[in-house]
């Protein structure tokens, strides 16, 4: 039903590429990934034998789980790791077993996932803004000379150029990049906190543990567990918001510049319709505004999360996870169409 | 990715009875219900010929479409119409042909289809509401007079019966039956518009084939097409937050009784946790708060599409089919869940 | 700082009338009329002697409270009506003091006293409704018959006549008159609840005092509190945002007929720019369409104080002080700015 | 009717210090140092004569103008800087009135006088947090020893310490201040762009111009107007709901703490119950997860007001201006509360 992943609305709205990184496939491979660290990691502490934290490594590169595996387990618990755990460890020695999950706890599993997921989706947004921001430059070079009349609250005003419409479209990308530089340390961390979040379970070695599972996955460490810290995971989605939000504004000015009276813009391509044949739509500049009306909705539901109380709030947990895969797929999704919008332009200019 | 449709989050917020109702299967039926009714109406009001009107007919209700065969024609168009009526005019003799779809538009197929859509999805929610109050009512025989501490600001107040607090679980419910009952036969409506939604293509017959078309689906009539008039769609995305709203006022209260130091309430069941295997999480409790504050983080989504310019906005459209479904999905499963978290009441009331 | 108080935003954005309606000194007058009636009812039920009873009503008839004097109060105690009965009773024998507010609490008073603001809001808004739905219909009577470009996503579809863009405006007021008259028995409900809202101190006059309280004030009565119910209260609002929703597409649509090229509507007036004074800018237009996004995102914080804990939740019902006045002074400001953006109509339609 | 400026609602979420910044007269002060550092710039630049330069600014310097002033110019023009320059220019001779203002548009004054109230809120904002921050640490030196029982899913889980709870509010208090110092130069920038925001009527002057102006009142230069790329503000709002965020976890943790049955704080003060006088009500605990569901309302608004279409939207602008002055309000007040709050706090730590 959610029209990333529908059989046909998704022939508008999906994104593969974005999809994978989010898909529950990647995910799981992801929570894995923390196990297999945080077993290695057991073993370097001391806090495993040697063997069995070996053999622990060895169950968890070489075990395939089915997502399906994880469900009843997800609605009994609230979390699918329990059940995770309980498939990891079934039939193994006790001291392998052992060597599995000890001292961590759910949010540990899925929240270290989610900063492995932020890095590989920060890299193809950060891919897609330099691509972006190419075309733009390309359209700048092609008709940045050309008039355009510049048009404030819906007004002819006065005689501009083309270059200046499409600073305005550029620049903010260049904007977008430094942010999402300065943001990935913060969200691309290590998540150990343990039961209550106070890596008590680990005890002298709770650092050192925290380090090397860092370390391990290429995150960042922490000294705290940000269990019930969610500043980072929201300032991302508002992020992903601002994004989308100038994508918006570049599809609204080409809705705009296409309508007929105006002729500003001229696209190859474009949507039919099914009572007038020869109408051509600016689908994807339409697209664009929806997609950053539907992030600029999502971004509230972030920061209501933000209110997450004691230790670790299930409430607003599970409120992140409804909203912030949504709001990546959208902005991805919208710096594909806007890739895909300004790569059919022809020609941008007011008419003779 | 979406958590109603996710593999192991599913388990957690699926809701499948409504995701029935919502999903690209039903839908597809209801596109080719409101076909079926229109090629029907064309013969009956004299625009196609009775022989093919019939051949239409016939047409329609043996074709078999899969859904991804809609796709490629949702990118390019915006809609899946366009390719939906491409397929089925598909080898049909000419007067066959023209008797499909003709003189109907993209959003008269869509639209009509969601009020199909949308008065399956009101039985279903009419039905659970009506089965969650005989639940409370049966709690409140059950434990009404015992006596809770009443809560104001979080804090003790006075002791009142665990009856006034059970009433202001249940009241709210009896409010939304009479909500639907007035709201059903402002969206059980046919669209009906043509091209730029004002029936211009359908002539003299412009009455007469809507109501037609609304005899054949059950539907209510309509002067004017809705085209670019959302205000039902709205105010039912609206009553769904309410309901989920109401809903996550006893997920919150149930989370607060469960507290350790108030135990006022004993329940059956609840969470696992992967650290802490003896704790038993009021999971679904937690649950209602989740969906209550997604969905009205939504709900701000759907007011924003009311602003749906001209004739057909497609920005402002297809933010409803982003939000609608979800939120429908968030209700459907918030009843649900309701009913099995208040089904595993064991006890409520402060302890002696 | 609120634009709807600002000393030069308010030219813009104030609505003198909504805002008498909203403004403290009617609200404490209508603190007052609630506190009256309660000592009238509570002579009248026998909780307190009729001479006690009499001078309560004659004290609460003649008392003068400059808003002021609840400043510190509210700021200690989180309501106002700590302070309010303190200075009600203060000075007054035992007994008269005794048949003030007795059996009463402070969601008692600003619940009633926020059902009479609504009852003239309500008032004001149907009378706005109709006018602005007459001026519609004057304008169809003079520019109807004119043809006008239908416009689908932006695009120039086919000729349709200024009237069927007339009406998409002017349907949605008749269905917004007929959601108001059916919510108004639904918010016009006296609130009596008492301390922790099962109206204990009442004893067996709890009904005939609830009964009587709303029939001094003409307002429903009630078998229950509704202190930790809030969903007439969040049906309110979703209704103030439907209609800012209905004229914003109105104003978006003005926008657009006005731009150059398409020439589609004339206004006398509009505003000016400090540096093209020649440029006539459709500030009313545009201030529909912010309004109408501003209920929008308002509307979610609404459906969020659904989540209304326990009895009673200092956090969710400050929510609504917040966000509720605002909202209807903007849909009020809409109202009326759409009454003067439309009589500044000298011409709809195409130009030949 | 707003709560920050009511008359008694004030008492709760009046802030002073953050009012006087966004207050009108400051405003005006900042729009007429705006107009000072233009003509002075003017006149260095060579587009004014010095001696009408200087006598420009000597108006500007001497003028005062009352805020209502203005009001009727807002209502006509959208701005009030139509009529504020008719104001400035009165009376003087022709070429002190051409050295007022010329070559600047409304946008150039209203966004250059945000940038200075946002350089004055970030100051403010700082010192608080700082001072949050310190209160903070000196309460976990009092009692970050003692044992807390941590809860996850609002259900005991195991104990932690006080230190544990402390740090999750503490540091993202730092983080705060890490996103202000990196957001503050994004912000505090010039707007310097003319009528169609090209700068066009300052010919080759136009970035001595704008480096000049910006040199004067102490803010950043830029190359290009940003008269339509909102992402700084936007950023802007973000950040301070991110911090009313944080502040709001810290109030839903506090109302937790304090319920009876759990006592896991002990504060001083809190608020009384106009029916239970005994009852001590965490009001501030309380005012800090409003201004939290506040403020994650109000951020939605502001990302919808990103799609801000051409070179100026009157409708996006003045969203902006409904928004973004209450939300630093909002901050400002959860800062303050926190601060009072914290302040009253005699113990925490779960009872023996």
């Amino acid at each position: 039903m959610s029209v990333f992943e529908h059989p046909w609305l998704g022939g508008l709205f999906a994104d593969p590429e974005m999809a994978a990184i989010w898909g529950p496939e990647r995910h799981l491979a992801q929570m894995l990934a923390f196990e297999r660290a945080w077993s290695v990691a057991l073993g370097a502490c001391g806090l495993a034998p040697p063997e069995a934290a070996a053999g622990a490594g060895a169950v968890l590169a070489a075990v395939r789980i089915a997502p399906e595996a994880l469900r009843s387990g997800m609605g009994a618990d609230g979390v699918p790791t329990v059940a995770l755990v309980e498939l990891l460890r079934a039939g193994q020695p006790g001291p392998v077993a052992r060597a599995i999950h000890h001292g961590a706890t759910s949010q540990d599993v899925l929240d270290t996932a989610l900063a492995l997921t932020l890095r590989d989706c920060s890299g193809l947004l950060e891919r897609r803004l330099v691509t972006l921001a190419e075309t733009l430059a390309g359209l700048e070079a092609r008709f940045g000379a050309a008039p355009l009349m510049g048009r404030t609250r819906m007004q002819a005003a006065t005689r501009i150029t083309v270059r200046d419409r499409l600073l305005s479209w550029r620049l903010p990308l260049e904007g977008h990049r430094a942010r999402l530089a300065a943001l990935r340390p913060v969200v691309e961390r290590v998540q150990v906190g343990g039961a209550a979040g106070d890596r008590a379970a680990l005890g002298a070695q709770a650092q050192a543990m925290t380090d090397r599972v860092a370390r391990e996955l290429g995150l960042g460490s922490t000294v705290k567990a940000w269990h019930a810290m969610r500043e980072g995971v929201v300032e991302y989605g508002s992020f992903l918001s601002l994004v989308s939000g100038s994508l918006g504004k570049i599809g609204q000015d080409v809705a705009l510049m296409a309508q007929q009276g105006l002729d500003e813009i001229a696209l190859s391509g474009g949507g039919g319709s099914s009572a007038m044949p020869h109408k051509q739509n600016p689908v994807l500049a339409e697209l664009l505004v929806t997609l950053a009306r539907f992030n600029a909705t999502q971004v509230s539901g972030l920061h209501q999360a933000l209110v997450h109380e004691q230790e670790r709030s299930g409430a607003a947990w599970s409120l992140e996870w409804m909203i912030l895969p949504q709001m990546a797929l959208a902005t991805g999704r919208a710096l594909a169409a806007a890739q895909t919008l300004l790569g059919q332009v022809v020609r941008i200019g007011s008419p003779d």
